[in-house]
């Protein structure tokens, strides 16, 4: 019942392989080989935005079965700078990450933190959300800061459009496919996998398009940008099938931002095979622990100040296997910061956990069912 | 050349019993029994005052090798509250640290923390610090807040008093001797060794008296308070000389509080077994990293950005066999949690293993020439 369907490599990107071993339905369980290591897939990344997943060490993200990371551009390239990175021997060593990683191109960062910016068919000046100095960042740059850094994917540098205006969208859709072309053109090292965007807001059409547009420039992988923005579940799944229906079937498809459990299990049922969120760790720093089929416990609430339970009764991370809900409770009392490391400990695992299980669920032809089960549990 | 000297048991004290291995002029190796394991002595012991070393996980304390860990019992009384950590079954499975904990009485915490507080023969009252709540703090709910809590070795209700003051030192002395007989009198539980405490002020004569009262009251250890708190160097040390020529030779000393390397080194050649100090971890606050000889590096600095080593080049932590000084910069300059937890790992295991270290040059006959040379490179 496996299918093999091997990537067809390019002569600039030989060391990454995309092998689908399974699929239920649209739903695929791959494996993607990169330069540091195979990442099985459906895969969620967990985010470390500056060179670091809060609050954890890499270790202990290991120990959760993380197997990639993503990292973003436009922090690191403002602190401690991407030069700095390269010159400390690259993104893997200066975090002591030495499994895939991932690198957005800066283009999200700089339209959702920075102040004051301009965009042009040139790229985007803005004002450092730090310091209020003024950058700017062009698809060449992006990519040169992205080579700097150093990660195994790398993503074009995109435009992410508010949603409401579709003659913007448009706009920033047709800017969005000119910069990949640029971005293809300038990337110069080989042990890099360069993902295309696909943009067009919620307007079907406008997705189809951009699909067909980033599907033909052949890139080793594709991503879906501008979604998990505001708009509802029903608009964003639409987005999703009709992508999907345009992207080639024999190279990752990855969904940017997207970190629900109810949103993954939905996405790769559409063949989705790539995620990451800052969701388990922002709810962390917020004392919410997450279930597997999403439901979040406020574990400051005083109910729990006596539960001499885990979060989860039969959850295999170290948080669940050592501590009681009542010490988690008392952390979070106290503000010590051993309450997030052990909050985000137990929800990176909850989604690596949930994506392998989906894996595995694909990989035995019962992935409907295990579908159902958890979003048969979910909050509505 | 090893020489036992085992300790004479009580019939209140069958499980604890301490073995001198080794001495070296009035520096000892030795091993004290605990109901949680042995604590190989010289120890030092990181502070975990909230049921939780900061910033790190107990897993991550137990690959430090740390063997002791002590609690505050204040800070525990009033949150969660003893009565809290007794029903989810005491400090070492609430915090999940199942290796030796010691709490101390709150006496210290008492005098520093509180606002308000009016002492008496009877104990002390005082407001919260954290909501201005008013309690009462007695020899005996000092102990029956620490059997509630369960630690291996607890500390008998003493009042440090300001050290300026002879008059008032020496009244505090008395009712800190009177205090110590009523806590033994009331102790319950088998499985904790109840510790007394030397007051005295840094007057001598006070200090001898003190030590030959508590010794009168045959406890398996004894400690030595009220030091490191603000005397000169000289002062402490005349203080802990005066007090171990009286101490029993075979039960172990603890000199609380203090844990700079010069002075663990400088104590330990006075006869003194156990410490714990707070240092470590909060030198890590505020981006410190600390040297075996005691020297701080600021790792703020900007000299660090760019500096491709480790902490220190041959230390053994984890944090110095994976990460680079620059990295450590970075996420004290990005203000990310990890940058705590890494320099707490280094600055808790600088101390331990300095404490082993100092053991093994005990047993293997060269603690002076090792003692030189940590001091020999001591700062001024």
């Amino acid at each position: 019942m496996t299918i093999l369907v091997p990537y067809m490599t390019t002569s600039k990107n030989t060391l990454f392989q995309f092998d689908i071993l399974d699929k239920e339905a649209n739903a695929r369980a791959g494996l993607f080989h990169t330069p540091h290591g195979d990442i099985p897939t459906p895969v969620f990344a967990p985010v470390g935005t500056q060179a670091t997943v809060k609050s954890i060490t890499p270790l202990q993200l290991e120990e959760i079965g993380a197997s990639l990371v993503l990292s973003n551009t436009y922090h690191l390239y403002l602190r401690p700078g991407s030069e700095t990175v390269d010159k400390m021997g690259g993104l893997h060593r200066f975090m002591n990450w030495h499994n895939p990683i991932l690198t957005d191109s800066g283009g999200f960062q700089v339209f959702s933190l920075s102040k004051t910016r301009k965009v042009s068919d040139e790229g985007v000046v803005f004002k450092s959300h730090i310091d209020g100095s003024e950058h700017q960042i062009t698809p060449e740059t992006s990519i040169q800061i992205q080579e700097e850094l150093g990660a195994d994917i790398i993503m074009a540098f995109d435009e992410c459009a508010p949603a409401d205006n579709r003659a913007y969208i448009e706009i920033a859709m047709h800017r969005t496919h000119t910069w990949a072309r640029r971005c293809q053109e300038v990337k110069q090292r080989n042990d890099q996998a360069l993902f295309g965007i696909v943009q067009g807001g919620i307007f079907e059409d406008l997705r189809t398009k951009s699909a067909e547009f980033i599907s033909s420039l052949d890139f080793p992988g594709n991503a879906i940008g501008g979604l998990s923005v505001g708009e509802s579940k029903d608009d964003m799944h639409q987005m999703i099938k009709a992508v999907n229906k345009v992207l080639p079937e024999n190279k990752p498809r990855y969904l940017m931002g997207v970190g629900s459990p109810q949103d993954l299990i939905l996405a790769i049922k559409e063949g989705i095979d790539i995620f990451d969120c800052v969701l388990p760790t922002r709810l962390a720093r917020h004392n919410a622990a997450l279930t597997r089929d999403g439901h979040k416990l406020n574990l400051m609430n005083a109910q729990y100040a006596m539960e001499d339970c885990p979060i989860v009764s039969d959850c295999t991370c170290y948080t669940c296997q050592n501590f009681s809900r009542a010490y988690i409770r008392h952390l979070i009392v106290a503000k010590e910061m051993l309450a997030s490391t052990l909050l985000s400990i137990h929800n990176i695992h909850t989604l690596v956990t949930l994506m392998n299980n989906a894996r595995q669920a694909i990989m035995a032809g019962n992935f409907q069912q295990f579908s159902e089960e958890i979003l048969g549990d979910s909050p509505s």
